[in-house]
């Protein structure tokens, strides 16, 4: 659990011009959002919903430890923390402070246990409890949830769910997400997964919101059926399908057997 | 139509090893096969069945027809040839001799026409006349089609289809394919698309008959329901799902905003 991880500067520098100013003092009114994942060719995350894939190599994991030593939080969904019981610390070696994680759990499914790797290691001091936003009002939050919550320093926060077209809760808006990261002082937010969450942030309507895109490519196909990313169709004012996101200021850099990609999102 | 295109030599060493042998004269039982396509991040070949989509930049274009240069023949499936109405010939600055168009078309849905494309090219001397594989017998082709095709210098060949499970004529099976293009004296082929003709080559049946893999993937999302490359599920003995394939050899070669991602298939 404590192994340190180290990622060489040379490939450190390589990512730089994609990542949060080093300066922690922010004045933005938005945190600075980087988008990361790891996909196969076929563009998928994982086999199969929950199912845990290796699809990257050795220096993938180093790397990912070091983007979040660069950020001040870092996100996950709820299928993502129930799937793989996330560590969602930093483990990079010499990091001087550690993310705040963030769990996206709007109906709370999430039901905190001291067992929890990551409660785990807050009690070890190798990483910060989470703040779990969800679309249930205070009234609703199970007690033992708040308590063990707040004992290892976490917390809830109410976000207003988007309305659905029957009427009942939806999703979030990231609007709304970033805005009460704002509020926790949160200068930076890398955000990991799973595939609901990645492909809703690639949603045309918030491609504003995204400073930088980093993504990795497995040389491997996993097959029909995967966990895939891959955003909502977008039509033009004809109805026509067009291309649903676009990266500009693009670089590849070839990483081991994978590819790491890095982007902006093409703002019209 | 007869604009020559150039290929920069120092992109062309890079895809040196992944091409078949230069000279011509080859003794091998099967042709040298290189899967080529160009895809988006998710995977996509187009934005929806028979819309041509750009996707990958200019450079693309001439590395397409450099790679045709150095095969005997290029295969494209049924759906490409109604949707697209290519050329299929080589247009690459000073090249030698032309590639050999192979068309699958098991059931005989392309009726060729004296305007199609690529008669028009083989006409204007710029390119040779189709190979069609069918699974129909010499009896069920029209006789237009026969002389229209004969006349431009092409043929129909026979090849027999896989069994359905209910008895009818299925897809073919790439070895005959394959044994095909040895008796016409084909050393080596190009896989051009689309999605049904990469995916049937990806199955892991086949994964021994291909020699290379040669992929561009452009910086773009098309969205849902898309044209998809993601081959057939495959399971373990205990039926898990495991990856379909992987490449081994890798190279990860930036191209403009592209990347263009070389390698083989590994073989168990």
């Amino acid at each position: 659990m404590s192994e340190a991880l180290e990622f060489a500067s040379t490939s450190a520098a390589l990512l730089e011009p994609y990542l949060p100013p080093v300066s922690s003092q922010s004045t933005a009114a938005k945190p600075f959002v980087t988008l990361t994942f790891a996909t196969s060719l076929d563009s998928s995350l994982s086999l199969a919903p929950g199912v845990r894939t290796r699809l990257s190599g050795p220096g993938s994991k180093a790397m990912t430890h070091y983007l979040r030593s660069r950020h001040s939080a870092i996100l996950v969904g709820i299928n993502t923390m129930l799937a793989d019981d996330p560590g969602l610390n930093c483990r990079i070696a010499g990091a001087s402070s550690q993310p705040r994680p963030i769990i996206i759990d709007p109906r709370l499914r999430w039901v905190p246990k001291r067992s929890d790797k990551v409660l785990q290691i807050c009690r070890a001091g190798q990483g910060l409890a989470p703040i779990v936003l969800t679309g249930l009002q205070l009234e609703e939050w199970p007690e033992d949830s708040i308590s063990i919550l707040t004992e290892h320093g976490g917390k809830f926060i109410y976000v207003e769910p988007k309305k659905t077209a029957s009427g009942g809760r939806g999703r979030f808006d990231w609007h709304n997400i970033l805005d009460v990261l704002s509020r926790e002082g949160l200068s930076s937010l890398m955000v990991e997964g799973g595939a609901q969450i990645i492909n809703s942030l690639l949603d045309s309507q918030y491609h504003s919101l995204v400073d930088s895109v980093i993504v990795t490519i497995a040389p491997t196909w996993l097959g029909e059926g995967g966990v895939v990313v891959s955003p909502a169709r977008v039509h033009d004012e004809q109805g026509v399908p067009i291309p649903a996101a676009r990266l500009s200021d693009v670089k590849w850099h070839p990483f081991g057997e994978d590819v790491v990609l890095c982007g902006r999102l093409y703002k019209k």
